[in-house]
């Protein structure tokens, strides 16, 4: 979806399974479920790089979702595995944009693609330019 | 449920909309939908007496549940109109309970019935004693 | 948000109050909540036209959210009342994309903006085109 | 929690990392959160005994929870890895109780504990006696 406005730098995979509590009554997983998938891959992608939710909010610095955006391509079901393939598609001053597709696990097939603009803040909600030493982060490989 | 050990204090009702995803695969209402019910009542149980979470959170004081007891006594369904009756069932040194019955707003009909302790904590999680004040605040009625 | 390829048709606004349960640990309003209140702004334009899910489910018609598109402009918070200001932007053969606005009830600043593409499907999940009937519904204006 | 009115017939444990979304403005995983995971478990626990949703689907049967009772003992916090244990408490003719218990990945320490009762029943929510081949399989230990 939408451009690449960089190489996508590395990709990470997080599997998650379709929660009965996530499906609405047309049988299939609720569309804002995949919010919540994309939100596992992408703190997924974060923690192989050796970044911690924590970390970051200890020295003050947020990353709230500023944008969002789902194409949905096939429906995902109950109990399904999914693989969540999350990469970067975008760093800026004082933001980042992860690219996201979710395909099943068993079959690789295509149910959604998207992506997410996160801002970068200070405890007040102030924009905060990402240091050098996030942008190093963020462009960093898997390190397991 | 369960047996009333004081007089319950007031009563008051919220009405919510059962969401089309609220609903699970079986086309009902999921059974976690109505922990969110009962905490729009409690919500507006404390509101229209006065409080709200900000002045309380202010002062350091959080309440959070400790206990969650819910029967389900029909299903309901997306779209359906429900009220949620909250009272009080208790108020001990360091915490309360909640008591709720969730009717069908068209027909009054029974569909869960639950309560909820909430325990006082400060800033740390701390158990704190309810204040005197606090106490008056329960006990009061409705004041719109 | 995006070029509206037409008139936009109509607009109906539904209320919503934050829940405890919808925020996140940054205290505000998790960004997934958004596309559980534009659901049900949407719900809410269609009733005031006279249409029930339950009408077109009983003629085996679904419309599942095919496009999600949301841009975060303020946070919202714990018990703030918001409204959904929805519309239709456009009707194709077998969709329609639905716009919000969601502002605050308080003070009318805008929090965030999005829309959903839905496509019209049968019970087995196969495209259907939207009737003559159908599309009349959708540009009706409220009626109260 | 409770005591047990037969001897638990198995245990199962299923792992469960805290999301984002599911904590609130306390900073701690939201209680309704629990209801979720609790579901992770029992599921988990249904197919390590080959039981799928599906199948019994397929024959008409549906579980839905009719009781939910959770004490929650210590607050989990975004990115902990929970472990969901998983046991029956009771079999009757037309329901079955699970328990569970909830404790830290990492330190083992209890978080919550709880149990749910089930239904069974068919398509149209009329209650119906386990069967004793489906009695058979809750028995039945992990098979993997």
């Amino acid at each position: 979806m939408a451009e690449e406005t960089r190489e996508s730098i590395g990709r990470s995979t997080a599997r998650v399974r379709v929660r009965f509590g996530e499906t609405d009554l047309m049988g299939i997983a609720h569309h804002a479920s995949y919010a919540s998938y994309m939100e596992v891959g992408r703190v997924e992608w974060l923690r192989r790089r050796g970044v911690t939710y924590a970390s970051w909010a200890a020295r003050g610095l947020h990353l709230p979702v500023v944008e969002l955006s789902i194409l949905y391509r096939a429906p995902a079901r109950f109990d399904d595995e999914l693989d969540v393939e999350t990469c970067i598609l975008e760093v800026r001053a004082a933001s980042l944009r992860f690219g996201y597709r979710i395909v099943g696990a068993a079959d690789a097939a295509l149910r959604a693609e998207g992506s997410t603009r996160l801002a970068c803040v200070d405890d007040r909600g102030v924009l905060r330019r990402l240091s050098a030493e996030m942008i190093e982060v963020l462009e960093r490989g898997e390190h397991l």
